[in-house]
This record gives structure tokens, C-alpha cells and sequence, in this order.
């Protein structure tokens, strides 16, 4: 049994290679759901959404995120109305928000949710938000923006997405943690995988919530041996996203040796990209072993490359 | 200053007879909000939303429901997942309830929500929901259904809709009503109307709501003389919906001397059809003033030609 802590796209990729060269039933993902936020009352996860959609062959390439082929019909006759229209919810991805909304109405949890969703969306995999609690990022800004002055608190949509990440950040929490359980299956999930392997998704935003969700890390740093994680970022810079800024930003070195750093008590094993070969040895002085091999998973022949990697390393 | 009480349908077709014969910005259009409810985690008020489509000229006229043109990716998006999908949200209708919900979770009232939307669509007769509190429309049902055995109390919605109003009922309650105060604007509207209007809306479920908000039924009492209506009902049927049943399940004759009885205390003028010209006797004899003209409005003419007698009777 393998197990994936996953964030968004990095993670959706990495699955989408994991499937071809390991049965995807005996793949179990840790979903993000520090990114989960309600708009016009609807519930959405956009973790979970981009695997899901990833994984069921709808994913929108070009966007890294949505559907492909969307219609757009709800948001633009909202923006008609004058409605809140900076998050872009396209009309089938509407239809994941309304159904998961009314289900969670109906009372039933942010798992039982999940796999219904991926049941009708044919997916294998078990994914398995990392609790049913609420957990929700939110970061302290260090600029002046249009939500207001610096040291205002916001969420993770506004800060990714309304704020296109394009703003310095003083601080990051995960507000709720605290007070949130692993679910059972996580817990079983993390106490019983042969295999543990850290998605190339963003260390402070996307896997970050995973930790703090009490519980899970002490079993991640007994695990450790286990564990291998794909560093997000390569020659310094974050494929996508702000994970290279934001570690700046949060005091640490945006290479793979800052995450080596950011994940060394829980870590054993860290792979990086063939541009970063020159700091192995200050990885593995980190206290991790290294794998040096492409990283860039910019075809699915790729991904499957990579996933083979993280399988076979140490076997 | 003309105001109307209103449901759907009926009242729709009535406003926008009497926006072709007053100007627009002279009528205050009180609205049933019984029949509102919340589906996918979106507020629907089926009501206001009927009115604002058809001012706005996006109705349409085949269904009597939704936006002309409509498209249905969301819906049929949503019934791929197994989703609820019997009540159907067009894309379009859609936009309207994400933007309904977004402002009311963000502490704005449903007649300010309302306004906007109406401004937004370009309508200028004024919409008020009778209340800014929640009314809901509970019907106990006669038989066994889906939704349960007899004695069930079922939402509106789901009679309506779900269940096509083809069931019986023994009773119809307005949970809600007792704890609910009129607007400011309602109330204010009806002590200076100078004519107050009541649609040929469903005298239980459309008109009910309206009165059993406190306060409501005794200002109409008091304006009585001023207070004409139109029947909901000709030659002893609905045009739509299921007025006629209703009202002989719950033991008033399906007929315009059965809404004469219902309006009698509070109506001065029954406006009934031509079909029932024989019964006009009989509606005087319950104490209203009866005018008899044609009052089915299936074509804009028509419409503007019964709003014309209502304006007219008894200046």
C-alpha cells in the first residue's frame, strides 16, 4: 500500500504517473484542505478537485486547475449581476461545489463526500481529505493590498487567487488545526503504508496543513525511513505557484536544500531535479538521502518516469 | 402609489399587464417569500425570481419558470454525480442564486439583495419581500409518498416540485410566520397605497404567506375598501398550479365564491372571469364588490387590458 501526501496540481501530477506503474486501488492520497473555502454559499476543495479531475482525465492542462473544455455560463452572467466573480468556478466544476454542499448539509463527512465523488468520476484511488475538520490557511500580509493594510490576515483564495500570490507574506497558520482529528482511515492509512511519498506540492501551503493536523506529524516522523519526498522546487524557483517566495519569506532558502531543512525530521528520503545535482551533498548533509533524476513532470510519460522512481528507490 | 400582493406566475403576468398601463416606478410589489428555500446550499426565492425574470423580459413563457433560453450544464453535470436534480437550476438562474446568497451571508437583507438584483435587471417597479425573516410554507400530506407516509409535513418545494402537487393535504402551515415582522417598506407601502392589488396568485400558498406575517392581515383589513383581487380561479380551476385541490382539501369550495369567502374580510372587489359571470351573485352576496371581464392573460394585450380594470374599478 502506498500513500501520497498531496497538495494541488504537483500532486495530480505525480498520481497521474503513480497510476501507470502501480494498480491505482493500492494507492491511497492525503488530501490538502487548508485551501478550502465557502463562496456564494457553496463548499469547495480545490485540493481534492484538481486529483480529482486530474485523475478522471477532465483536467484543463493549460489552466492547471478547472475543468477542461468549460462553459462559463453561471460566472458570467454572475458578473452580470455584479456578483463576486474573481474565483472562477466554471459550470461543471459548480456541479462538484453543489453536490458536495448538499451532502454536507445532508450531514455526511468531507470523506464520504470525496468518495462519492470519485466513484461517479471512476477514479481508483482512495483519496481521503486529511481530516473532515475544518482547517483553513491563512496568511499574514506585508503589503498594503486591496484587502486591506499590512499585517491583515487573509484566506488562502484570496491570498492565491485574488491576490494572485503577488504580495509578501510575514506569517502563515492553519487556523482550526488545532482543534482537528486525522481521520481514522488517514491515521491507518500513514500507520500501515509500506511507502509514504511527498508530492512535489507547495512544503509551507500544501503540505504544511497536513502536518498540523494534530497526530499526523509524529507519525510522519516515525515513519521516517519511509518517507520520500519530490521536492517542489527546482533550481530555486517553484514550477508554479509561490512556494519559493513564501519560503523566503518565512525564513527559509528557496532550494532544495531549504526543503531538505523544512522536511529532515520527517523525511528520509529527498528526490531533486538533475538542474539541482550540485546540492546533493548539502541535501544529504541535511540528514536525507538523495535520488537525482528528472523532475519536470511535463508529460505523462514523465510522471510515469518520476513515479517509478519514488517506488523503486531503496527497494 | 399602486401596490401588489403577490406569488409567481399569476402575479407575474398581472405586473407586467400593469407596467404597460402605470408607470413602472408607481408600483410597489409586496412578494410571497413562503415558497423560498435553500437547495445546494443556495438561497432560492422561486417568487422574486419569477417576477424579475418576467419584468425583465428573461422569462419564460413556456414553462412558466426559469430564464428564456436557459442552458443546463450544472444541472446535468450534477446528475452525473447522482446529485439532487429535481429541482431544476438553470445555469443562468444560477448566477442569481449564488449572487442572492453570497450578499446574504455577507449580512445584507433579502429586500436589499433583492433591490440590487432588480436594478441589475433594469426593472423599476420596486420588489419587497413581505419580510426579511424566513416563512417557509409546510404542507402535511394526505398519503403515503416518496417523502413518507401520510401525516408527513413536507416544504413547499417538495410538494410543488418534487411531488408535482399531486398528492392531498390536510393542512398547510407558515413556519416562521409568527417570529416574522414585515419590512418597514412593506408596511409602509400598504398604509399609503392609494390601490392594493392581489394577484391571481394561489390564495393559500402564494396570499397565505403575506397575511400570516403579524401585522399584514390587519392593515388589510383596514384598507379593505381600497383592496381589489383578482380570482386565481375560473370556471372552478387553477390556470396553473394547484390552487383549485388545495383549497377543497382544506375545505373552502374550488371557486370564486370559495375565494370570495377567503378574501371577504379584507377584500372590497372581486375581479372574476367572464366563465363564471353566473356566480357574480353569489360573490356579492359574501360581501364584495364583483366585476366581471376577462381575466386570463395569455397574451401581453390581455394582460394590460385586465390591468387597466383593476386600475379603473371604481374610479
Amino acid at each position: 500500500m502506498l500513500v501520497t501526501l498531496c497538495g494541488g496540481v504537483g500532486a495530480a501530477r505525480m498520481l497521474s504517473g503513480l497510476v501507470r506503474v502501480v494498480p491505482p486501488h493500492s494507492i491511497t492520497a492525503i488530501v490538502n484542505v487548508g485551501d478550502d473555502t465557502v463562496l456564494h454559499g457553496l463548499h469547495i476543495s480545490p485540493d481534492l478537485d484538481t486529483i480529482t479531475y486530474t485523475l478522471a482525465g477532465m483536467d484543463n492542462r493549460e489552466t492547471g486547475w478547472g475543468v477542461v473544455g468549460e462553459t462559463w455560463t453561471v460566472m458570467d452572467e454572475l458578473a452580470r449581476l455584479g456578483g463576486e466573480s474573481w474565483f472562477r468556478l466554471g459550470d461543471r466544476d459548480l456541479a462538484t461545489h453543489l453536490f458536495r454542499t448538499e451532502r454536507l448539509r445532508a450531514g455526511d463527512s468531507l470523506s464520504e463526500v470525496t468518495a462519492s465523488i470519485a466513484a461517479r468520476r471512476g477514479i481508483d484511488v482512495r483519496l481521503l481529505p486529511v481530516t473532515d475538520d475544518s482547517v483553513r490557511t491563512m496568511l499574514t500580509l506585508a503589503e498594503k493590498t486591496e484587502l486591506g493594510d499590512p499585517g491583515t490576515e487573509v484566506s488562502f483564495q484570496d491570498y492565491f487567487v485574488r491576490l494572485h500570490h503577488d504580495v509578501r507574506v510575514t506569517a502563515v497558520r492553519f487556523a482550526g488545526a488545532e482543534r482537528a482529528r486525522p481521520t481514522r482511515a488517514v491515521t491507518d492509512a500513514l500507520a500501515s503504508a509500506g511507502r509514504i511519498v511527498v508530492c512535489p506540492s507547495n512544503p509551507i501551503v500544501s503540505i504544511g496543513p497536513l502536518l498540523a493536523v494534530p497526530g499526523v506529524r509524529d507519525t510522519l516522523v516515525a515513519r521516517r525511513d519511509d518517507i520520500i519526498a519530490v521536492s517542489p522546487i527546482v533550481a530555486g524557483s517553484a514550477l508554479k505557484g509561490p512556494a519559493d517566495h513564501l519560503m523566503a519569506e518565512l525564513g527559509t532558502e528557496p532550494s532544495v536544500v531549504g526543503v531538505a531543512r523544512l522536511y529532515a525530521p520527517w523525511v528520509g528520503t529527498l528526490v531533486i531535479d538533475d538542474a539541482d545535482r550540485a546540492l546533493a551533498g548539502q541535501v544529504e548533509a541535511e540528514g536525507l538521502r538523495c535520488v537525482v533524476v528528472p523532475t519536470v513532470m511535463d508529460s505523462p510519460d514523465r510522471a510515469a518516469a518520476l513515479a517509478r522512481v519514488v517506488i523503486d528507490t531503496g527497494d
